[in-house]
């Protein structure tokens, strides 16, 4: 079956804990129908009780979880079981997140058993050296941003991200770079696209903004603009 | 609202991570229909991305949440939210199990949090002076028994279900105590019941079974039992 | 041979991480003599490096490790070895600081090595539920004060202090309870060894003064006066 | 004053948990001895309460810590703090040991702090990929070898060796790269080096072989024959 195709550029949101329940759902389904409506793909980052549920409501998000550990069926309590993520609906797998940091060795097998079960790999790294550590492992998706950004509602400065996203495609240009620490508006989706990103994504920024529905949307349709004007200079083709 | 009522003697088991998905459900739903035929409460311990789908199709049952973390809501990448595990349908939460040892501090963070919401902690002990360490923090259910035994198939002796019967309820008589290491057949349910335990419950030795749904049933049907003749002998009142 | 006879009541101090090398040794030399100048019994929790050191050099301390694990001889990398440090000079152990919180099953084990080498348990407790845990577990000695407290610069208040002492004493009298978070002058020192505490004791109150060599030779005397007045009023006999 | 400087090839070895007090410093005046004895340059990973004694008694030896955390002086309970390392006798640091496995920004934080204070970092690795992820960090030396054979009595064979050096030189040719895992004869000392390891080392096979100070010796003197092999084949200039 192959793992999910995602097109870019994509954009990417997570509730991580900052809202729960039905609250959830309703941001998934706005984040499904922005997809459509844009022609856009999405990553959602859904809490591992929410994945179904999303899944079987949000046919265009691609679901990821917040984490996943190696075991294989077996005893585990409170293990989070790859096949089990899969099974529910998740198409991949944040690793490494700054709030949920895992050894060198960790990362690795995890990259490994999501290849196994063809989910995608999407693994934070906090420095340009932890970025081209992480590349070493051939991960799909590399998120490389400053823990001390994240949540701080402060975006990396460009020379960063110029920086970070040269440092992992020198290594493998087939890994994609997102963007996604402190921002808080659709104009950073786009800037963070332009100079380079494939993606970029708001979490915290969303969520605590006045509007986060119409954030959402604008954010969404931002990186449809990015797409469009990538494509009129000759950077991406169709 | 209050937390989950339960009525002793009561059943408890757990797939933990032996199998996934759609075996998950039916398991739950031969919990759920053992509950109803044998008129006795069965606590169901689910998979984080199971609870809900659980909650839906099997009314009967007390589901528990396998961990939790006790952060608010708010920031928090793969942390496990308390209010969006009972949101999703958990009444209760496990403690301290042996494949997720809990800091001293965080078992009494954790039975906190569960107060607050109205959750049943279920706190797990690895020896009789762990078990006497748990009652002083008054838990609603302990389940003390020895690591070693849990997954052989070999269940404790009942002189050591006695003693952690009677450390216990030294402390606090209100603390239920259930025993379920290594119990492979319906007589263990029963013989540990008939001991006082106010609860027996089985997980790897019933999904390794020849016939786990069948086993499933016989054992609920011999808490009935314990519990008849408990009334019988007049040790257990109506 | 047998654990280390410590009078009542009596002084504990540790350098944490503010000082190193030489710096350790000199509050070491000055927390030795001053036990001799008072007739009282000093604590000294030592960093793992300086305790070789420090025993050479300061016969009269009852020297601790920050921590140990429970491993016995063999592989086991960066692990602490209990053989380790007792044969380097260490008589006690300290367990579960709030900056190095230890799982139940942890704490039970490591008060069960240190007793098969003869070294001290000194245990610490978040709240009184978590020192009336410990308790069950009969360490040498309980530590009870809130994590908020300590490095802070304020102290327990005193009712604290006497529900945590009778919280312990209700359960195994002969566990001595000692009290240190947040205190800065000698006056605390002989307030909380008139409350009822075995001992009392400080680390960044001390370091964090004016000058920490006078302070502790303050405070050490103040425990013989405290120690004076309670053999006077006969709360305590020789 | 600068990192210690290592002529290569090195002999590397580490008691680990195996041995303790007296026992740990006879082996060490043997490394120390043997060193003199070959000329060669030998690493000493010593536990954290011998490496003042250790650093007294063997000044030829190039001493490493097993571990370190990464605070600076303050608070910290337990913590390893590097500045007391190096004023301890330590020379470098090892990170990342299968046995106190490190996450992956850890293994940075930890590397900076090593130059910072002109400690060597060694760094462990547990396969190809990990081994090239730890090189794009630039640390001093790299041990790439598979968890599963430390401690087993089997070493790594000769391909795996090769690549995993070429793997790490075609990152950073300035790295130094040791094999150790599961060596228990001076000839594998020898063969690993001759294969292009700069240094090879032994933990587990020297100390449980009938006569380790032997062994122990006859290892650097191999280091010493591979060394005049290597001069002789024109590999290495002096």
């Amino acid at each position: 079956m192959g793992k999910a195709k995602i097109r870019i550029p994509f954009f990417e949101t997570s509730i991580k804990c900052y809202i729960y329940g039905d609250e959830v759902l309703k941001i998934a389904k706005a984040a499904d129908a922005a997809s459509v409506r844009h022609d856009v793909d999405v990553l959602f980052i859904a809490p591992y009780v929410d994945i179904r549920r999303i899944r079987e409501s949000c046919p265009h998000l691609i679901i990821l979880a917040p984490y996943m550990d190696t075991l294989r069926p077996g005893r585990g309590m409170a293990d989070i079981l790859p096949e089990a993520l899969k099974e529910a609906g998740a198409q991949g797998v944040v690793i490494n997140h700054c709030e949920r940091p895992m050894t060198l060795s960790a990362i690795k097998k995890t990259i490994d058993r999501a290849n196994e079960l063809d989910m995608l790999s999407f693994v934070c790294a906090d420095t340009i050296e932890e970025a081209r550590a992480v590349a070493q492992m051939n991960p799909d998706i590399i998120n490389p941003e400053s823990s001390e950004l994240i949540g701080s509602g402060q975006a990396s400065d460009m020379s960063y991200v110029m920086e970070a996203i040269k440092a992992v495609k020198d290594i493998n240009p087939g890994i994609l770079v997102e963007q996604a620490a402190g921002i808080t508006t659709a104009q950073q989706i786009y800037d963070f696209i332009m100079a380079g990103s494939e993606a970029a994504g708001s979490a915290s920024g969303l969520l605590n903004s006045a509007d986060p529905l119409a954030l959402l949307d604008e954010m969404v349709s931002y990186v449809k603009k990015a797409r469009e004007d990538l494509i009129k200079s000759g950077r991406l083709s169709i």
